[in-house]
């Protein structure tokens, strides 16, 4: 099969489109013939050399991906050959072919093309697992959502207003602070000239959970605009990973601060992906299938364009998730 | 009635038995005629005027006290006049008589003397509420457990055992070690000349839950010390508030950091103080009826010789609680 590997670790240019070993699939394992894969930040980091896959992963980028069961590995029994499916993956999208286990298999939800499938399985299940399952997120919380123009962002916003929840999101262009208005973001906080502890402060309240992409460099800001019991959530390190932390602040408050990953998850037992992909499918799938929650997508670009949709990333123009069309 | 009063903050010799006006309780609320109160350590903080009480609190010391039910405000069903009780307090416990919301009102548990029944309620709420109700402490965790020869320490110890958790304790003298071993620690660190972080790794795995009362001193070495999935627990900045956070370390431990005091906890509602002593006597006080948690205390002193009791919480010898009798 083909798939993009890295020649030398750094920038887009090191991607190419190559002849590797079709994967076979062990027990518990499905083969999947991948339609398409979507974009990570996870993945920019791994292509310059500073995010390697954990043990037992491809090294294959990507993270995501949908497509057909083509074959199943011994003792799987909940999928067939032929179905349609979407996948959370510890690697390997990038390619035709990708083995995975089925516990990270979800169903592409009703009413969604199997190519645009791609692009929710690392954003849903990384909602999904921090705001719900671990942050408690529900009806008349105030949360504050950074970076609500992105892949994550653009979902955390739907799940929060489908759940009841006001949304205060930060993003850093007008056209992405217009679509999180659009997906129901009550206030918008362009955080290049504006400060989200003071648009929060503006409410009237704290925020009871915020979800933060920036790490270090917002870690100070974000339990200042923490409610009393608020709770910090931080899934990306994009201001650095070492912070300053006022646990004074924080006791006043009774707050928390967690980080979480999903790569580095056991696929199975306790806080596992297995559990997450389980919880994604029975919860958080119905309200796709009803439209309340929809996947954005930015741009479908070939695989063999993939040097180009990484940057998009990073432009103050891209809303929402970049998929790359396999087959 | 007397109380101790602050004359003027500073150190003990500030604090005088004076004639003050006797509380008088209001709707919800019950007078109690107290038998017995204990020193925490925020008492020490409030004596040097570092540590105000929240509003509408009490200004005389004291945050627990045992004695006898006295008198019932309007509206309370679920406590009788002759009693005999102890008492979470948001202050006024250094004194002949305290008014007391009665959702804050425990029995003294099944064969318990009144007096010693005074050491228990600020422990007991602030280790459940902790340990068990946020961060849902039970068997088979590894549980590391700083100071763990102070009033809170020696409590946290026996509830965590009692839970069927394996303890890993500091302390910073021979004699505080000796007694945490006694009271179930299966490791004991002494923190002037050993790493307990290293004490941690030499189990063989990460604490799942630790209970720290250093603050920032601690904070890089204990998120260091966390398993997978494991929570930091702060309830005291005896080191410093503004503490060095590693995001990374934390996140790819997919860890918690909490913080948390009970004195500003709301009276009823969402966890509030009403939330943690109905859990405390309904799961705990069975545990302290039965012998398998039981107060540990260092010395009871007349409540005029508080100015001696209070230097006795920094001396190496003193090994839990140390209570002042009032009647």
């Amino acid at each position: 099969m083909r798939a993009i590997t890295v020649t030398t670790p750094g920038g887009p240019e090191t991607l190419a489109w190559t002849e590797v070993p079709d994967p076979r699939p062990g027990p518990g394992q499905v083969l999947v013939d991948v339609a398409a894969t979507a974009v990570n930040r996870a993945d920019i980091l791994q292509r310059r050399g500073l995010y390697p896959p954990p043990p037992g992963a491809s090294e294959i980028l990507g993270l995501e991906c949908s497509g057909t069961v083509a074959e199943l590995g011994e003792g799987v029994r909940d999928w067939a050959v032929g179905d349609r499916v979407c996948a959370l993956l510890s690697g390997g999208g990038y390619a035709q072919r990708v083995v995975v286990p089925a516990t990270q298999l979800l169903p592409v939800p009703d009413g969604l093309d199997l190519h645009t499938a791609a692009a929710l399985p690392e954003a849903a299940c990384t909602v999904w697992s921090n705001l719900v399952m671990i942050g408690g997120m529900g009806a008349g919380q105030l949360v504050l959502i950074h970076g609500g123009g992105g892949g994550i962002g653009t979902h955390a916003i739907q799940v929060a207003v489908a759940l009841g929840a006001t949304v205060v999101t930060t993003a850093g262009s007008a056209g992405k602070l217009a679509a999180c208005r659009e997906l129901g973001a009550a206030v918008t906080v362009n955080y290049r000239d504006e400060d989200f502890v003071a648009a929060v402060a503006a409410t009237g309240r704290g925020a009871d959970l915020i979800l933060d992409n920036m790490g270090a460099a917002y870690l100070g800001r974000n339990v200042e605009a923490l409610a009393p019991d608020g709770q910090l959530c931080v899934i990306g390190m994009q201001g650095g990973r070492l912070g300053e932390l006022d646990l004074g602040t924080l006791l006043a408050k009774r707050g928390r601060v967690f980080a979480t990953g999903l790569r580095g998850r056991p696929e199975t037992g306790r806080s596992s992906k297995a559990e997450i992909v389980a919880a994604v499918t029975a919860q958080l799938w119905p309200m796709v299938a009803d439209g309340r929650v929809r996947p954005v997508v930015h741009a479908e670009l070939p695989i063999t364009e993939v040097a180009d949709a990484h940057p998009m990333l990073d432009s103050p123009d891209t809303v929402g998730k970049v998929v790359l069309r396999v087959s």
